[in-house]
């Protein structure tokens, strides 16, 4: 059956791996290259539905599948008629998969992460109807551990209660369908970026196993089908030959486009990616997840990343931190694109406060045109709400916008 | 000189004082009886500018000059254009005289007040340049007080780094002069309640002295005095006699409006409004300050009141709780009102988590007709800004557009 999700390439750069492109969803268009404002919990923070689309102008929005699964429930947002309804977002929207969260928030990342090769099996192990392997709270307690990984899983304790949790392919997909985004991702394993060679490998075949069954687990839900397309993610850390493989081995399994995760450096940036994309199929999406201060985003596009997510932009601007340009122009690493300099500045500094200049002169978005430095100063100093609310418009606006303007520049070379 | 604050009445109601009325401000029209926003330190707290305009559509916003002298600091306001520039508040503005947050902020309410006669003088005084006394950190501290009134003003103590600080009528008009609102209110000694009528006597009076002194402060001041109008405020407590009084000193002075303040209780509302609105002069405008439940809207209304502020809209929308109409429609004591009956809701009730209704389907505000209990209920357990900041606009348009609907009714009548 057709996908609902359709790639269109318009332009190619010659070169590089950059493309102009356009995604097709059931809420609509998203032109890319584009940054995804992230709303972990069905929720920019500080920001309305109406103020990304009046002021932000984002194309599409991301929410975390393992912050809904365990607030409020996937039940609930789908008794709502769907993440759209449920948040009142009228945008094509993707969520994650959880694999991300469930490694960074169920146990420090990297560490007290107990795995379990296939076919070894914990103490107090149970199994439930499914099939499944389900540890007691005791086991994991036992461990020591708040994040246990075996071949068909992972358990985990919530971040906000320690309630235990279980999440396979199978019923990461099952959360994503009853959430409702446009855009869903496989059931991933993430790693510590400096995890080494034997352990990056061992999680990106349970990876493929798992993106495998998450095709499946999609493909057994016809409604779902009708109206969600399906990534599969990369993994394999800094080791260029893993990420060759994951390429390979995922780009021939059928998925609507691709995530690239895994917490790249900069460095890793440069060199990953790339093989990572000239291999993945050219007519699908490709998605760099979690990345995206502006150089990242140039450097990805250049690399043949499509769309880009990161909560720096809401992040920083909750703590008084905003982007501003320079009116400097800055050329990429291998000379293919131009783009404005930017700047962080931290509106808390005591300079600001009689800085009657607007937010950022050089920039056309309305937040940024209309409120003082000083003014936002003032609301950060006295903890007024209004402060972080500005700041993440603005970011986001100014975030958006830059991508959009590498697009255009591509557009017009 | 002509005052830039004119009042017009369009309409009585026979049998009450009720009236209908417009006030021209260099910044507008206020078309009254009409509920005024409250935004303490020059932001409504979760509430852009833009959203009061288009979402809760409040005619007239007012900050509080306590505030804003200590943080920014008027001299900041002032360069930056004034409060209408510097918070981008593009309506007619009111600041109050800084007289209830230096009593109820400076010191408990009621308690640590430490007051001296006219004439009598604290241990460690000293008097400044403009002959007004100066009490060092060390006396106030010796009388064990963050609050010290004499004749010539009040002597206080920062809430936020316990910097002191001294306010007289001169002072609290320079100040608001500098803040620019177009309604600016004369410094008053703020009272308990409860306090017993000797001293809500005394307290009386010394308003009334600073109540001349607040004017001849603004006439000395050809500028301020095009652009902004003074209104004095009715002191005297639960006590009618010296109410009656205040109004009539008050109401011979010259003021463009009043203020009638002293934290009422409900019960005083019915007595003590009444007598005071029937002195205070028919042509000038009136505003209940710091008083906005619905019903005590609807009473202040009938009392002859034309304007109304209160943070409560937003204080109880931070917490979870909306207004909401019942759909039944009730009677004012006196039976000349019919206003549709209230609710508070609150949305950290556990039955709300799965309310998919609209937050009030009775309601025409955009927030109340597109949001549902569920989502907001799901945004406050999950600690979400935007929950806040949907209640508080969703408040802030129901108290509005209540007291808009008694102004039609009025008008029907």
């Amino acid at each position: 059956m057709n996908t609902p999700i359709s790639f269109k390439i318009l332009k190619r750069q010659p070169g590089t791996l950059a493309r102009v492109g356009i995604i097709s969803t059931p809420h609509g268009d998203i032109e890319t290259p584009a940054f995804v404002v992230v709303g972990t919990k069905a929720t920019i923070k500080g920001v309305t539905p109406e103020e990304m689309k009046e002021y932000v102008g984002n194309q599409v929005a991301l929410a975390n599948t393992y912050h809904l699964f365990l607030q409020p429930g996937h039940e609930v947002i789908k008794a709502a008629g769907g993440l759209h309804t449920f948040a009142n977002w009228q945008l094509p929207t993707i969520t994650d998969s959880g694999g991300f969260q469930v490694f960074s928030l169920g146990a420090a990342f990297g560490k007290g992460v107990t795995k379990f090769a296939k076919g070894e099996a914990p103490e107090s192990e149970s199994v439930n109807k499914k099939g499944i392997n389900v540890y007691s709270r005791e086991a994991a307690t036992q461990h020591g551990k708040l994040c246990i990984i075996d071949e068909e899983g992972v358990t985990f304790t919530s971040h906000i209660d320690g309630s235990m949790h279980r999440f396979t392919a199978e019923r990461s997909i099952e959360i994503q369908q009853a959430i409702g985004a446009d855009i869903i991702i496989a059931f991933d394993e993430c790693t510590s970026p400096s995890a080494d060679y034997e352990y990056q490998k061992e999680a990106m075949d349970r990876t493929h196993r798992w993106a495998k069954r998450s095709l499946m687990a999609h493909k057994q839900n016809y409604e779902a089908l009708k109206k969600q397309g399906l990534y599969g993610v990369v993994q394999g850390g800094r080791f260029t030959n893993l990420r060759q493989e994951s390429a390979r081995v995922l780009g021939d399994m059928g998925f609507d486009g691709f995530g690239i995760g895994g917490s790249f450096s900069k460095e890793d940036l440069k060199d990953s990616l790339k093989v990572v994309n000239e291999i993945l199929p050219e007519d699908k999406p490709r998605h760099l997840l979690g990345i995206g201060e502006p150089e990242d985003i140039v450097e990805g596009v250049l690399k043949g990343c499509d769309t880009f997510d990161c909560v720096a932009p809401t992040r920083i601007g909750r703590t008084g931190t905003i982007y501003a340009y320079t009116g400097k122009m800055k050329t990429s690493s291998c000379g293919t694109l131009e783009y404005p300099e930017t700047v962080k500045l931290n509106l808390r500094n005591e300079k600001f406060i009689t800085d009657y200049t607007t937010l950022d002169p050089l920039s056309d978005g309305y937040v940024a045109k209309t409120y003082t430095k000083a003014y936002l100063a003032h609301l950060f100093r006295a903890g007024e709400m209004l402060g972080p609310q500005l700041a993440s418009i603005h970011n986001l606006h100014f975030i958006v916008s830059f991508t959009k303007k590498l697009r255009e520049q591509l557009l017009q070379m």
